[in-house]
């Protein structure tokens, strides 16, 4: 396959988090264009069993690589965790996900060599940032738990209520008291409720986002290949979802900082 | 289609909840055979479109007909909700609903005629149990809340605690003051929520568990018209689900009184 600068990034998720990629990829890369798929008619994956997340994760790249995309983007967690090794023998194209460099820039931020991880079921169990941590820096120290319910507290809007603060403290006690100084936010959902969990880490801990980690490790891959598109085209992006539009678009705005681009209700 | 008594009858649900169905169905006619699928690999319904809900549904009704199941059970309340005409049109046997059971448990419980339903957000955008009772009843005053965290906190396990409870505040608190004293728990998840329900409707409302009125209105239909299961015949229970069974049958323990029959995983 011929992979051309011009050509749109396709970036996936299980549904609506990973318009967070989207959002820090547009920030970052504002001359690349964009297709987006999120999963909404199956989701989400975080709950669902590693084998069911590799089908699904697969006929989402398929749908995106048959429409001419350049790079692959896995921006929903669990699929990266579960499903990369798959979608990179399966695709000839670069396909990056959001583990690697949210590990990357938490051993960065780590002072102690002391980092948490918090995602979903799936992600957690899947071991993917532990075992990628200490594939870093072997003398790293890995506490993980999954936070099952910070990904309906977000599609719910109560991002700084009691009840998330409830929540986060049944979920996050335990990891305070592991003496981690870096937090890794292992779900796209998640820097939404960045008020919440901050409060309950205190300050001594900082919070790694894997989504902006991710958009710099998608501008250096397109650099180094080469195919980074040329400033003063006009970029495009456009959304794909497989259930009806309407719940997409109305939660949307929460995770863009600018307008909601067209959404279009595909089949997979 | 000629339909026998020693022919199973189908239950399905999104997921998991539709147990709490299962349960009541096989507590109230031992006799009968059971085939139960859960879509757990897209569930849950409640977040979903019309549209969507009523393909899956769908799908899931032909893998139990194909079965050779005498009639049909629809333990999800979004599913009911949304799909029960198109069932009844598209398959030629009996197909029961949950919100039809619902509605007559409730209008019998309440004195006032002053009527609340909550569940997903499915389940009150279709207005299912507003019009349903209200076609029963013109005089019925109804207030109806979607309470989407609810699923989420049962199946984390959340179902008595300070989280539960908040939650329930905040869902609960506007429809104390509606004057109803009647509850209709329109989703199957919910009635294992029910002592945080309580708590915060007070004495005064009846709580309605769809699950149970169901069961028995099942139990009239399959009396009148004559295939109800002989009794003495060794009745058996099969579970099906879409994703892998492991998830399913740690959670499935909640909902069952009795040991989780086996779990099949099939493709849909």
């Amino acid at each position: 396959m011929v992979l051309r600068g011009q050509s749109p990034i396709g970036i996936f998720d299980s549904g609506i988090g990973g318009l967070t990629v989207l959002a820090e990829v547009r920030r970052r890369l504002p001359h690349e264009s964009i297709l987006y798929l999120g999963d909404t008619a199956r989701v989400p994956y975080g709950t669902k069993s590693a084998e069911t997340v590799v089908r699904y994760a697969r006929q989402c790249a398929a749908f995106l690589v048959e429409r001419g995309v350049k790079a692959l983007v896995v921006a929903c967690n669990t699929a990266s965790a579960y499903a990369l090794p798959d979608l990179c023998k399966s695709f000839d194209l670069p396909v990056q996900g959001v583990v690697e460099p949210g590990c990357r820039a938490a051993l960065a931020a780590s002072r102690k060599k002391s980092i948490g991880v918090i995602g979903t079921a799936g992600t957690i169990a899947s071991n993917a940032y532990g075992s990628t941590l200490k594939s870093m820096d072997p003398s790293v120290m890995v506490v993980s738990r999954a936070c099952p319910l910070f990904v309906p507290l977000v599609e719910e809007g109560w991002i700084d209520n009691e009840v998330a603060d409830a929540a986060a403290r049944r979920y996050l006690d335990g990891l305070g008291s592991e003496g981690i100084d870096t937090l890794i936010l292992g779900c796209t959902h998640y820097p939404l409720l960045k008020n919440s969990i901050a409060r309950h880490m205190g300050k001594g801990v900082a919070l790694v986002d894997s989504a902006a980690a991710c958009a710099g490790s998608l501008e250096e891959m397109l650099v180094k290949r080469g195919i980074a598109a040329e400033p003063g085209l006009a970029s495009q992006c456009h959304l794909y979802v497989t259930d009806l539009p309407s719940r997409f678009e109305s939660i949307a705005h929460r995770f863009l900082d600018k307008e909601t681009p067209p959404v279009t209700r595909v089949d997979l």
